[in-house]
């Protein structure tokens, strides 16, 4: 602390490496997800927070960074799975631009449609591509609120040069989500 | 660190401290955006990133947190003011949750009305108020990019019980766009 005003500080829990060993690479983006989706499973098992789960690998599906939901576990609202996988490759790429970060273009990989926050996130970031798992409609149905988006929701990102996927290993995303809802989730 | 990730670390700047001194609480809606414009003005005569400031004020006019743009300084490409702003309140109040904070409920007041990205994390930050000093087009007027917004924009907040105020000093929030740009600032 350097002045009289606390840091900001989001640390990933210690069974991140764990969960992390499991998925061995390079992850394309079928991998990747199933990755994305494991952390998301370990915040929901631990009672650590909603599930959800995030990675960013670089263009030889290199992990860069994962994420997962710290809202609870650091007591930041902004700590979503996306935006903490973001800032995770940023601080081991030493930018604030992932578009210039070795291995560029960078991939976020993440377990459900990212929220109004982070969809707003995704552009400053400089990843060039997004690769989504559960639907938004996924993540409303079981009471998550996803936020006031642009009309064109996460498609719009292509208007930037960032190419999106969708639908990627939804049914295992959608499984997850139910699970937490039939498990009485927490929905903040 | 905890793990082999590194931690996520936004510290602000040592002169924090001497800003917001020159400020004397209790701060209305007038005098703390003054503050917030003075933040904004001290990133931007030490070259340290966008003419951007904000703070988090409880319902006496206590300061709670100051923030600015961090996004040089820290090399994380989400550390615009309002985010910085918020996540130390959170910090300091020791909840993710602003609206069961001490002197809640708490008003966000910047420099110039939110992006994208921080417009989506105020309504999940648990303010209840915001307060904004220049405009969209005065800030996108000199070259920045405000990402795209949902169809109501800042005004949209209201429907989810956030009253929002707009065009507090707006004029000196003008002159400082007006200064980066005549200084030839970067844009990001």
């Amino acid at each position: 602390m350097t002045t009289n005003w606390p840091d900001i500080l989001v640390e990933l829990p210690p069974w991140t490496e764990e969960v992390v060993r499991r998925h061995p690479g390079p992850l394309d983006d079928t991998a990747a997800m199933g990755l994305a989706i494991a952390l998301a499973r370990a915040v929901m098992e631990r009672g650590e927070g909603g599930p959800f789960g995030a990675v960013v690998v670089d263009a030889a599906g290199t992990l860069v960074a994962p994420g997962m939901n710290r809202v609870l576990g650091s007591g930041q609202s902004w700590a979503h799975a996306e935006m903490v996988a973001l800032a995770v490759a940023q601080r081991r790429s030493g930018t604030h631009d992932l578009a210039t970060a070795p291995g560029a273009p960078l991939t976020l990989v993440t377990s459900g449609e990212p929220c109004a926050m982070c969809l707003g996130a995704i552009p400053w970031s400089g990843v060039g591509r997004v690769v989504a798992g559960a639907r938004e409609a996924d993540i409303v149905a079981i009471g998550f609120d996803e936020g006031d988006k642009p009309a064109k929701g996460l498609e719009g990102l292509s208007r930037r040069g960032i190419e999106v996927r969708r639908d990627v290993g939804r049914a295992e995303a959608i499984r997850l989500l139910a699970d937490y809802a039939a498990a009485g989730g927490l929905l903040y």
